[in-house]
């Protein structure tokens, strides 16, 4: 069976630049960059992008994610939806819950930025 | 002649911890690498910091950071503190100028992090 791809939604990231430490990054690559930084410059999403990512299939339903950080439903939600926009996690609804799957690719897109 | 390390201050980041994708990421762990992260999730202190790191020796003069970004050397300054103080950049003085260097390592291990 062929891997089906999550769908994306208009955020997400492309690899637009060379590393940053190989010549200096342009004022709009910048922009882009830190915006997506920005959405993992918090560790509660963080732990909740780790907890997705190191799960089966790099997959959680939001209903096992409220706990591990002890927050509310509301509170955790918000945080996915950040992640969601800045294009880290997908987001699909099946029956009742939400469940958040990793982007492929994007997080290696961040890291790929910043080594030589 | 032996490579020498730049001094390096109390905030200089240590590999802590295992990727965030391979294992849900500790509390603290979380905390550590958000702080971090967030001293990259500016677009101006990413463009200093590459401008920094792409330049020869891994270093520049604080005198010639103002212009490609286009602005005062205090703000100029107070970017590249929050660098410094995030454990990316090393500062030394030398007659009238401060200059700043890449910690070798620091960006890796961010890096490292966020990938598989």
């Amino acid at each position: 069976m062929a891997t089906t791809l999550p769908l994306l939604n208009e955020t997400v990231p492309v690899s637009c630049c060379a590393p940053l430490v190989r010549e200096p990054i342009a004022a709009d690559d910048a922009a882009d960059l830190a915006r997506r930084i920005k959405a993992l410059a918090d560790p509660t999403r963080l732990r909740l992008l780790s907890i997705v990512a190191s799960s089966q299939e790099h997959e959680a339903c939001v209903c096992d994610l409220t706990n591990p950080v002890g927050l509310s439903q509301p509170t955790v939600s918000h945080h996915l939806k950040i992640l969601t926009d800045a294009g880290f996690l997908s987001r699909s609804k099946r029956g009742t819950w939400a469940y958040y799957a990793l982007i492929p690719g994007a997080l290696d897109d961040i890291a790929g930025m910043l080594k030589p």
